[in-house]
């Protein structure tokens, strides 16, 4: 593998049109790949608007097994014609059960597997908990054509134990699609400085870069709050993008000095197991 | 127990006379109490130099056994005056091991118990491995007069699993006691940005309030950064300390209202111990 690691991701608003966030999607990952990105990731559930704002029985009619899913067949041919690796948000039907899942694509457009959102939110706005089964995967670190990508989704990019899995399990970059904004109970609570603080900390506490895609835009009242960024392997922010804009950002890593900084640090030398049963 | 927490921390440089460092630390307790704090947390090791720069033997004389302590000893009395609740950081000799230690003083003067450091740091300027075996005690929450208070030490604090069990423990606040500053073997490197993001986001994951005080001070070419702070259960930083003053710092919580914020936010409910076993 090359001794760099250049990752994207994209920003924008998404309808009820499946076929125009695609597209929309498509034309992102195209800017991003153009800047050099060679791993890019979309926000969550791409698809349509985000559903779980309330309980609506036909709001199940939206997934798809995940490897039929037209986000994921629509991307693998532009995955191999750009030589980029992407992790597609879905929702996913498997029989009976319904899952928050990212398909990995490696950059030849073949499929590398499944994640399925471990950690599944409820509350006002956010009613994830009618339409998910919490994920059975566990958590997954990608081996794809650039380098080793840990994906968690949305509502995993606020638990440690998530982060800290991914960079046990090897994980070079953590990358989050999400879908996160207003809150309908408290016009007045703003989540986003919390949200970027809290990968920020998973960010130092692993030695790890953090990309976190975050939606735009107004959805019937709920307004997602973008700012979706990219942070290195101290959290600091090395670019972000605002409120409202469509978009795509670009970094570089230098595999080398971060594998190097992680193990002069030492965490991962001084980590106690053996003090750690609470967690489990 | 009263619907506010007031917690309170300070900030100094310490010498090689340990008689000295006691009586700053005195003066400070006493400042922050006359401002309300019922939890006082002074730096880490105050009884003198910060003297792990090097590997000496005869450094070992500075331990005591932890309830004979000089530090400990000298602030029970404090602490039954004011009415106020003491970590007190020490250097803790226990038959032939030698721990990095925190004795908790509750605010009748009582020593409610002794937490030793899990995690032991080792790296140019930092050579604890040397003098501190790995602490056996686990992770401690104390049940003090005024609430339930987590202790890390240093380099505790940078790993998530520490915050993490302190909060499923039961503590509604953090507290860490420091003593880090410049990296002799690069002058460039400067981590205090990074080691205020960690804690935020330990507080944002835990959605826990969180005090960190630092030591200030040149000792011997060894520059110790202040900026010691107190987040809010969202990790926003309510009031610090710049890199050179010596000073205290206050901040009054209301425990009811982070209570129900950390109940409505759901992280606790949602954890999945069942995919943890990475961690362990």
């Amino acid at each position: 593998m090359s001794q760099t690691l250049k990752v994207g991701l994209l920003q924008a608003a998404f309808g009820p049109d499946m076929a125009a966030n695609i597209d929309t999607v498509k034309t992102l990952i195209r800017e991003a790949a153009g800047k050099g990105a060679q791993v890019i990731l979309p926000p969550e559930l791409f698809q349509g608007e985000y559903f779980c704002k309330t309980q609506i029985a036909a709001h199940f009619d939206r997934a798809y097994p995940a490897f039929e899913h037209p986000c994921v067949t629509a991307l693998q041919p532009l995955a191999e014609e750009l030589e980029v690796a992407i992790p597609v948000s879905i929702y996913e039907k498997d029989g009976p059960e319904y899952y928050n899942s990212v398909v990995m694509l490696d950059a030849d457009g073949s499929v590398l597997g499944v994640y399925r959102k471990s950690h599944i939110p409820d509350g006002p706005g956010y009613q994830e908990k009618f339409y998910f089964k919490p994920g059975d995967t566990g958590f997954r670190v990608w081996h794809t054509r650039y380098g080793r990508i840990g994906v968690g989704i949305c509502w995993d990019q606020w638990f440690p134990e998530c982060a800290r899995s991914m960079a046990l399990m090897g994980a070079e970059v953590l990358m989050y699609p999400t879908a996160i904004g207003s809150e309908p109970q408290d016009s007045g609570l703003d989540t986003a400085a919390r949200w970027r603080r809290c990968m920020q900390g998973h960010g130092v506490a692993n030695v790890i870069p953090v990309v976190a895609a975050n939606r735009v835009g107004n959805e019937d009242g709920q307004v997602f709050y973008g700012t979706s960024f990219i942070s290195d392997h101290t959290g600091e922010v090395v670019c972000d993008l605002d409120r409202e804009e469509t978009g795509v950002l670009v970094a570089e890593f230098d595999r080398q000095a971060i594998d190097r900084a992680r193990a002069s640090w030492g965490v991962f030398r001084d980590r106690r197991p053996d003090l750690y049963d609470t967690l489990v």
